[in-house]
């Protein structure tokens, strides 16, 4: 068993999450539809690590295989594919694997333009996963506000909150997947049903960096403890 | 003319805003439905500042008289309350009037528990209050975010972003309010439409002083120049 399995890492965000989550030293295997692309970024990813990390441990397999083998799943992919994404794989998951949705519904998954979001029958996109998992599987909502940009720039902490939402006891299996990251602090989102308010803050956060021409905007919490 | 009117002056946010746009320098008019209310309120205000301003000026006028006398009109009423008071200050509004509105449509105001929103039908509270108002009328969301207790309490910065959503005229007509304010920074939210995305974020960081037990969370967007 791997640790964590990043589905639709080989794109941008997926792959600077496990990019760190490799660099802090937990075995990473990146999923994809295509077996190849998959290996490929692992052996991209490894090849970065080298001056870092050199025992780093990624490899990168078929999605649902990836599934399979780990017991966090942290679904990575944009909203579009969320459903058939998790339609194969929600076969191979693990009894108590724990989900973890980065997805953003952005309307831009449907041509509209300007960061807005979309308003999904479920509530949010984490909501949505939850209904398209088995029963017994936990789903929480993480990571949405962590810019792919800063994920991969190994050399720089990653100055940004991830606010977790889910059940308590499945949070807190994320909460060492957020402090495993350099500058990045976990916050209780409360309930999945918050999830809508991460994944909105998540769009604003997104045409930040359009608005000030900038790759990495992200996003602090003030007044906490 | 005062230079802005605060509606809903009465409640723990809008007096907070009044006090330190007073303290700043500015002429504040508190509004309420009650002009007893609003002179009581304008009055404490004046005792407030006596040591940090001996010379601000806050008066106190019943809704529409307040909206009538001012080139600003902040609106920080409950999203039950907003659609009446709209009603009944728009035809008292100036001809070039700026309404700034600060409703955060929680689902609490149906009995809702949890910090979640309400989809709206115009899709933010700030559409919604651009629907009710005269069509010459420019309407901004912003100021959610600031905490009412940050606010209020005069002898320390604010530790938050005002994250403003508009049209960019209407939005740098508001940036002196935001600047005014010690350590609030102006963040540029884009237009109108993106209010959702921040009354979102106000949910949320509303949320955390539950979850974490205080009373002035706030939040900071990273990554911008």
């Amino acid at each position: 068993m791997s640790d964590v399995a990043v589905i639709g890492g080989t794109g941008h965000q997926g792959l600077g999450l496990a990019l760190r989550w490799a660099a802090a030293g937990l075995d990473v295997v990146i999923g994809s539809r295509d077996e190849g692309r998959a290996q490929n970024a692992a052996e991209s990813a490894r090849v970065r690590l080298a001056g870092i990390k050199p025992d780093a441990r990624v490899g990168g397999a078929v999605n649902a295989a990836a599934a399979a083998g780990a017991p966090i799943v942290v679904l990575c992919v944009p909203l579009a594919a969320q459903a058939e994404t998790l339609r194969g794989i929600k076969d191979h998951l693990p009894d108590d694997a724990l989900l973890v949705d980065v997805t953003v519904p952005l309307a831009a998954s449907l041509g509209i333009r300007g960061g807005r979001l979309l308003g999904l029958p479920a509530g949010s996109a984490a909501e949505q996963a939850a209904e398209l998992v088995p029963p017994a599987s936990r789903v929480v909502a993480a990571f949405h506000l962590l810019a792919a940009e800063a994920l991969q720039d190994l050399e720089h902490e990653v100055d940004c909150d991830a606010i977790v939402c889910g059940e308590k006891s499945a949070r807190e299996r994320v909460r060492p997947l957020a402090e495993s990251i350099p500058g990045v602090r976990y916050v209780d989102g409360g309930p999945l049903y918050n999830a809508h308010l991460v994944e909105a803050c998540a769009g604003l956060v997104i045409g930040m960096n359009g608005r000030y021409k900038v790759q990495r905007a992200g996003l602090r919490i003030t007044g906490l403890p």
